[in-house]
């Protein structure tokens, strides 16, 4: 199952650390990409080099249309849930999101186009209270993967190794540094 | 079981709408207070603003001695839970932590001081990537309560109606407005 995260309504100066938020959530996650509405070169970058650092494939593409890439994305199979404060029980909806293939999870900033609740195949609420996207984005994916996501490595050149009580990091080196 | 979230290391300008979430999210995650290390008027009251309309009975306090109100948490009886992403798994501690009584959720910004992982009496990751405090503190509250916090009423003036499609919003008048 392949999992990308669609961030509408960013605003560089207002939103820059909820944006990076939301890209770093998707990356520790599970997600594969983070598709940014708009163009933020320095947001793009500080994530790009978090994941290069800290490991997997995560990557950040900013796209110009997200009804194209919507409509990319269902062409080729997949299935677009949006998450919003207005829709259905996330208890309702996850165990038939989970058997669904490749999912777009699509989270907006405060307002939202309303068209993207008839793009949607699901309109899920983490909870029906004002909270926050980053949130609702952690906790959908964490009950998505029924909280194993947590548990998986990422192999980068640094890693934690878990303490509690310490701050213990790992640094690898690459080879070519010997 | 009481839980209190207690926030370290806000700085106004640059972290007011992370510190936002993250009151929202004890909020809407069933936390009974934030404790804010530090001042920022505006803040409160924008997040006390969103619990008056919403509902419940949240609230902000700020503190001006993080330092003296773990100490009177811990002297009440109540344990501190520190998340971090040097910490040890989630699911290794989440359920003695559910059966510990009050409890202290401790988040930081970038740099917290050393000593809190000293006054925690478990520091938490959840995972060891880095992401967000909003999605640490949002994963923590859901587990912690097992999912059921999300389906928990508010009676607030201001209450969605679930819905597959639309944004269905009910707004109450309060009885002195007949």
């Amino acid at each position: 199952m392949r999992v990308a995260v669609l961030r509408l309504g960013h605003r560089p100066e207002r939103d820059k650390r909820i944006t990076t938020h939301v890209g770093l959530v998707a990356r520790a996650f599970g997600a594969e990409e983070m598709l940014l509405a708009g163009r933020d070169e320095k947001l793009v970058a500080g994530i790009e080099d978090v994941a290069e650092r800290w490991g997997g494939d995560f990557r950040v593409k900013q796209v110009s249309s997200w009804r194209a890439e919507t409509r990319r994305w269902k062409d080729d199979g997949g299935r677009i849930v949006h998450l919003t404060m207005y829709g259905t029980p996330l208890s309702k909806s996850i165990d038939e999101i989970r058997r669904s293939g490749d999912l777009m999870v699509v989270v907006g900033a405060e307002k939202v186009p309303p068209e993207i609740y008839e793009i949607a195949d699901w309109n899920v609420g983490v909870g029906n209270q004002p909270h926050s996207e980053v949130a609702a984005l952690a906790v959908f994916l964490d009950r998505l993967w029924e909280g194993e996501v947590l548990e998986r490595g990422f192999r980068g050149k640094i890693e934690v190794v878990p303490s509690s009580r310490f701050k213990t990091v790992i640094e690898r080196r690459g080879e070519d540094e010997g």
